[in-house]
């Protein structure tokens, strides 16, 4: 189909691999991907190490419609992203102009030293186009359908605010969610059924475990509202006679 | 150096690439891996799809000393995990008889049904392993080097404690951390310099951003305190210099 638009992202950083820092940007792009109609297929979480950032954004690059990457394009030695991706596609890594520009005129402003350190951050495969940083002026960059953006949480949600308007977008996903008392070992049987008679769906089922008791939540989802409502109506039947089935619970 | 002892996890969810769930298993594990000594060296994401499950696992399963996989081992028609890593080993996947006889067990004390849904969680790779669950009894399962276990954090958690023991671990890495008032392009260049005259440690700089200031937090980190002690010192000394000086703050 012609209007499924995917992507991937990889999340770039040892502190995260450490346990050190708590990722919150997938949750934040995969709400964001669905609310807009992508579907988020992968992602993966690599160290600051040039030979797998290479690796894994070409696997990833070739196989879906658009990469987000976040982490590693800050200012000092363990900030290898830019000239990571520039390998991969076989680019030099250099200074881009309106980006050095950009940063010098900002650090002369605030009366600071424009460093070496520093002026790494404006440095990106030749040929990439900035994505705009509101929040600390030091841009990302798309290069094809790469976009490379920041791993501090403010700055990857402006960036990718301003990235999102230029998107193809698909068909959004339209989904129900259904409060459903029983554990799955009760629904498995009967939603596998309704999954099966609803192909043109995505039934999915996810347990629940709260002061020693199972339930789920049921999410029915689907890309037209005639596909959407048949199966709809077939889980919640499914859950009103388990409601009245005082066993099930 | 046969004292490394490597990761990977392979987190199974359309629910987590959609962004209606929040993964919190994946900074629980690194913590984990972290304060044991092993050493996380890549996590993937991938849907409730048995041929993605298979080829990252197949990619991870080769490459790292141990997988661990979270999520899709309950009893719903989504809950394809078993199927998946049987098929990435060639193995059948077939009802292990002692989990269905817990299971079975179970169900009849608390005067349930032992559905044909209930009866998937019994289902692993032949050979494999029990992963004990002291939470909801159906267990995860080891075969070979992959641990499969729940996606619900704490019966993941739970599960994680049973495995842990087991392993194999390497020599723990010693870190500390320094607070440091400045941001990472005051610093990138002399910081870059320290790692260059310790490459036995892994220094590492994670920008924080507060009311629109930015700080870094320094983390040197080493496998002896030998290494790690004058490393740490020129880094102290260097944010000394640093906060001593007005114009670097």
């Amino acid at each position: 189909m012609s209007d499924i638009v995917t992507a991937a992202m990889l999340v770039i950083g040892d502190e995260i691999l450490s346990g050190r820092t708590k990722d919150r940007n997938i949750g934040h792009l995969a709400e964001m991907m669905t609310a807009i109609g992508i579907d988020l297929k992968e992602v993966r979480i690599v160290a600051d190490d040039e030979d797998a950032i290479v690796e894994a954004l070409n696997a990833i690059r070739a196989r879906y419609t658009y990469v987000f990457t976040t982490g590693g394009i800050g200012p000092t030695h363990d900030d290898i992203t830019a000239d990571a991706v520039a390998k991969a596609f076989g680019l030099p890594c250099e200074h881009d102009e309106r980006a050095y520009a950009m940063l010098a005129e900002n650090y002369a402003e605030r009366g600071m030293d424009f460093t070496e350190a520093r002026k790494r951050m404006a440095r990106m495969p030749r040929g990439a186009v900035h994505i705009d940083n509101p929040v600390s002026i030091a841009p990302g960059f798309r290069i094809e359908n790469v976009h490379v953006m920041a791993g501090v949480p403010s700055i990857f949600q402006a960036m990718l605010d301003n990235v999102v308007p230029g998107l193809k977008t698909g068909t959004r996903l339209i989904s129900v969610s259904i409060h459903c008392p029983a554990g799955e070992g009760t629904i498995g049987g009967p939603l596998g059924e309704i999954q099966k008679q609803h192909p043109d769906t995505i039934i999915g089922s996810y347990p629940k475990y709260l002061d020693g008791k199972f339930w789920t939540e049921l999410v029915v989802r689907a890309r037209t509202p005639e596909a959407l409502a048949p199966a709809e109506e077939a889980v919640r039947q499914m859950v009103a006679r388990l409601t009245d089935s005082a066993a099930a619970i």
